[in-house]
């Protein structure tokens, strides 16, 4: 196979999908163009320095500057303050965008990328949820590329590629899908009952079983809202009406998702825990390409089991379903619903099921914009953090 | 989705998958333009009525005066003798060919249909594990396609579509592949040893779990020889090593097979266990149809495992690994040393486990051809059994 050398930004480097995908592509000869970061600007200089990469942004300026402090004498660029970011997504000339940056914040960028015409590696949800048809739309228009990193939809796709029924540049073909079968690990609290989670506390739930990962997507992943997050995703991604996509219990986590054909044939894709596998599928789309990481031993796994999920204990996965057939800013008025109540949960404000009280009671006062655009994705995440915001102050 | 209306030839339609196979197409609109039978002439007579089918074949001109007199009054034209099957295939105009005559008998025809340039949707594993390599040369040269019928072939052919490591045309790129995981229901002896296995009786061996069958399958699925035969058909299907191809136990027969690829990414297809799936999948691939049977429900399946096979207990696996790798003519030698053991077993002459023991014994009596065609593997098939009805003749 013929590896194309590709030139790679990646967005949210810090970031514990960021640093994984840094570390997916170490053994690739791709050449980093661009990195950008936050707050952590002790491992972004170390990033920068590592990866030999000529263009650092961050939104901020004052941290450009200790940044550009950091990394005297290096040969990097550093651009900071608010649009530095999109300034370098469009400066940067990279034909590969690995976006994770985390929530709502990653937006913009994502929405910047979807018209530079290269192709986008999106491990972020929230701009796929709120705004993927807008993206899917720059995707086509400008001839970029979009393919989901994380597990589950990379899973998807690939399940999906068996009969061409998605591709990366924004084609699909939904009606030979019957059903879309998003597995879950069913979190740490999978089997409890409502009553059982209220005693919940913050320490508890960021205990994770399988991933590595943030502490508010840890949290989601307890209350089954990230995987609520994935159901709209998974709409939004493959064009699935959102009926047809279920939800399954896999406490193995590896089965990493299923599609079930019009003609009850069931693809799977199956694997390692581990996000470098789908940030080098990304890279290598539609090749692959070889990784020293052992596969699966499957004798050694023995077995994979499968449970419906309680959705009465995790109400939150009917809350997803409601808010996407709200429509236009629903889904990122649910986003944003859901940051201010995971905040107030660590915060220790209100207790573990108040989180999907606040979400859906938020959701129930909350009235979708007439109108689908960036603009007013960003009034609703306001106006939902508000709504939120005031339901959790009666806590 | 537009369907082609096909022209279809059942071959071997009276047999288990051939019935199968008529049972399936009755959902679509193909045209049927021929069918082929062997002594079952009241099934075939209802068969041809049924399909309103123009021309029917058999290899016997005695059956073909009898079926002539059950068809009469019927527009039907129905051939018989030696070579009637081949002739009827070069005359019937089908687009699609079911092969499903069983065992060695049905090389010729395979043969045959690959000078056609038609699609070649194949359940005679003989005639691939045999003379593979130059069906494909033929289906190549004559621009046919073959699609294999077989649920654990068509679930490695679907897996390998993912990403385009296969291909009707007889295109492959065994480069990207690492693994193949054939999975197998362990037959109705597994978990048993050796000794155990000496006690089993035909009758016993007789109920097989999961499939219907006829006999020399059923008994071929209880001693894995079919699982060896599948390796050997992997590796010619898929021209991958077949020291790559691992047989993985996999009591419930709902994954039908898996491919890992060079990256660690394991694809799986999976589905209830029945044939007609295949037999759709081959009329209709690249595309899908919609069928009104129920598919999986993986909450009520709960779980599937995995076991390693016990190769001691079930040495024909390695005998056809062996066999493989001797090249040539050996493939073919295996399954006529295996066809008179488990008919000298079916018949009382020998016990279960001496079932692997001639065999093993009979390809180490064996020398492979020097030449590779459809000759020399007629002449290995003789001299195999010779070589198996002399060792059978000393128990």
């Amino acid at each position: 196979m013929e590896m194309i050398k590709r030139k790679v930004a990646v967005l949210g480097s810090t970031g514990s999908v960021g640093t994984q995908a840094i570390d997916a592509l170490s053994v690739t000869d791709c050449e980093y163009v661009l990195l950008t970061g936050g707050r952590n600007i002790k491992l972004l200089a170390d990033q920068a320095r590592q990866t030999k990469v000529p263009l650092v942004a961050v939104p901020d300026e004052k941290t450009a500057v200790e940044l550009r402090g950091l990394l005297a004498g290096e040969s990097v660029k550093v651009l900071g303050g608010e649009g530095a970011v999109c300034e370098a997504i469009r400066e940067c000339g990279a034909d590969l965008f690995v976006h994770s940056i985390a929530g709502m914040a990653g937006i913009p960028a994502a929405l910047e990328v979807s018209k530079t015409g290269a192709r986008l590696a999106i491990a972020n949800k929230e701009a796929i949820i709120s705004l993927g048809d807008i993206i899917f739309d720059n995707v086509r228009k400008y001839g970029g590329e979009l393919i989901p990193v994380d597990s589950e939809h990379s899973a998807i796709f690939q399940c999906l590629m068996t009969s061409g029924a998605v591709d990366a540049k924004g084609g699909s073909r939904p009606e030979i899908v019957k059903r879309i079968l998003l597995t879950a690990s069913g979190g740490p609290f999978f089997g409890k009952k409502r009553e059982e989670l209220q005693k919940v506390t913050p320490e508890m739930a960021l205990a994770h079983p399988t991933w590595k990962m943030g502490p508010k997507i840890t949290i989601d992943c307890a209350t089954l809202m990230n995987k609520g997050f994935e159901i709209i995703e998974a709409a939004r991604l493959f064009h699935v009406d959102i009926d047809k996509i279920e939800v399954l219990v896999h406490r193995q986590s590896i089965i990493h998702s299923m599609v079930e054909y019009i003609d009850t044939t069931v693809m799977a894709q199956l694997g390692t825990p581990d996000m470098r596998h789908c940030v080098r599928y990304a890279l290598t789309y539609p090749e692959r390409m070889t990784v020293k990481e052992p596969g699966l031993d499957f004798p050694a796994l023995a077995r994979l089991t499968f449970d419906a999920p309680d959705r009465e204990a995790f109400p939150l996965l009917d809350t997803a379903v409601s808010a996407y057939k709200m429509g236009t800013t629903a889904p990122a008025a649910l986003i944003a619903a859901d940051e201010e109540a995971v905040s107030a949960f660590i915060g220790g404000k209100i207790g573990f099921t108040a989180i999907s009280d606040t979400v859906a009671e938020a959701m129930v006062k909350y009235t979708p914009d007439t109108v689908y655009t960036a603009e007013s994705v960003f009034e609703a995440e306001k106006e939902a953090r508000e709504i939120a915001k005031q339901i959790i102050s009666k806590y």
